[in-house]
This record gives C-alpha cells, structure tokens and sequence, in this order.
C-alpha cells in the first residue's frame, strides 16, 4: 500500500453543488484534500479543479471512477507527475525587522520572488514556483517570522501534445 | 441588493471534512463559489482557503456567521478588497503556430508571465498577477488558440499590519 500524492485533475460545469458532490466523495473515503484550486476556464461555464491528495492507489482509482460518474463532471484524470508542469502561488508576510530587510530581498531574487507590499512592519512577498521550491521559501522565511501566509495549492497542466477534455 | 464579488478568507483545521461542510453551506444557499484555493498555512494542522463568490451583501453576512460556527472553522472573515494583496496563477497553454512565436513571447514579458514549456506545437505559460491582468492576458492569447488553461483562483491577504488569526 503506497501513499504517495496524487494530482488529480477536473473539468466541471459551473454549478453551485459541484465542489460539495467531489469533496464529500473524497472526505467520505477518509482522505484529506492537502490542496484544492478552482477557477474558470476560457469557456465560463467550464471549471477546472486540480485536487492533491494522498491515499492507497487501488482506493484512488475508485475515487477517479466514482468522480467520472458525478453529474456535472465533464473529465477526471489523475495527473502522470512525470509528464506535466505544476505550479503554487504564495502570498506571504513576514515581519521584517530594520536590518533584516536586505536578507529578505536578497533571498527574494534567488527564489524569484517578488515584493509587492511594504509597510514599516513587515513586507509581503508573491512566489509562484514548484510546490517544494515555494516550501523550501517559506522554511528560509520563517526565523524572520511569518505573520501570515496563503498557499493557492498546485495547479497542473500535462505536457507537450497532453489536453484535458 | 447588490451581487458584487465578495472574498472570504477562512483558517481552518486540516480535517477531510470541512471542504465539504463550507461548500455545501455556500451552495445550499444557491450561491456559486467563482474560485476556491486552500493550501497549508505554516502550520500544517491549519490550512487557509479563499473563496470568491457572488451575492446579496445581506445573504453574504449570514453566510460568514454560519461558516464561522462550523466545526474547524477558526475564522471566517470578508476581506476589504481596498485593504488586500489579491494574486492568482494561471498555466496555459497555447497553439504557437511558426511565425507566432515571437508576438507570444513579446507579450509574456509585457504581461510578466514565464514560458515553461515549449514544444514543436505549443507553449505553456506561468502567470500570478492581479486577477484582471490574467483576465487580459487570457482574452490577448484566446485568438492563437488556448489547448487548456487552468487558474488557481484568488488568493488573497491583508495590508499592513491586518492579520487573520
């Protein structure tokens, strides 16, 4: 029994029971969401949800299956991590204190970070990146101290000629 | 009554079922949820979600309280959109025909998005911005062919010195 993360991916039409249908299906087997985003696609009645999550892989196939049947759900497909780009954005302020800041800087420029809101008590910084390179970011930040931070989850798209639809 | 987008940012415990009881509160109230993003927060027993949605500003209000009542729910709160760093990421990818290229790659530096991926049919890009930025850079790439996109919805915190906890 393997409980390795799963990317799983959706497209879904735009209706309000949609999200519950999905996560109490995934809630009911006893696994946990790590991180879910949802937005519209270029078609605006269509939405695309990249779902994370851990568990055993004969369960995770059912789960797949018995998302496929769900009204409202147009594709699902477990993502192969081998062939696609994943991404995270983080919002992140920490409490930069004078003397500190140049360090924070610094850093932001190695993790391609940037600093979009500063205040004489902290510094908010924007990162989009692989999901380790965005946790590797937030272990450098945290002995500065973190006020607060949103994490968006990964978002995923196959490689090459690979289309979900 | 007034329908406009309203943010809702929510700490909660990391428990599987707690998606599902926000979702279902939001639709069960006939409200579609425009964009969700819940990742980890720097504790990883406490995940933070942002959630955008649409309706009535009295409904809204309900809607906060009820949400703050639930189990794991540790805070619920309606963001000031004139007091908040909002961003999302987009992925897409695009049909970069031969002659083509070079007017994508022209754009993705003005709009400030990263090519990702290249392959001999198409060009995947990474871009985190205000959401009506990626709006646009969505509508400036729509007439070369978008193959998919994806888009992690808002995410969303505080200026200054406000801090959800």
């Amino acid at each position: 029994m393997t409980n390795n993360l799963s990317i799983l991916s959706l497209l879904v039409r735009n209706e309000p029971a949609v999200l519950t249908r999905i996560s109490s299906l995934i809630a009911r087997r006893g696994f946990n969401i790590d991180s879910l985003a949802v937005g519209e696609t270029h078609d605006r009645s269509i939405s695309r949800m990249t779902i994370t999550f851990r568990g055993d892989e004969y369960v995770k196939d059912q789960i797949v299956k018995q998302i496929s049947k769900l009204h409202d759900v147009i594709k699902a497909e477990l993502m192969d991590v081998t062939e696609m780009v994943a991404r995270e954005l983080l919002l992140v302020k920490v409490e930069a204190k004078n003397g500190q800041r140049g360090e924070i800087v610094q850093a932001a420029q190695v993790f391609g970070a940037n600093i979009i809101e500063l205040s004489q008590e902290s510094l908010t910084l924007e990162m989009s990146g692989e999901v380790s390179k965005v946790t590797e970011f937030i272990e450098f930040l945290k002995p500065y101290g973190i006020a607060e931070l949103c994490r968006t989850g990964t978002t995923a798209l196959g490689k090459g000629q690979y289309i979900l639809n």
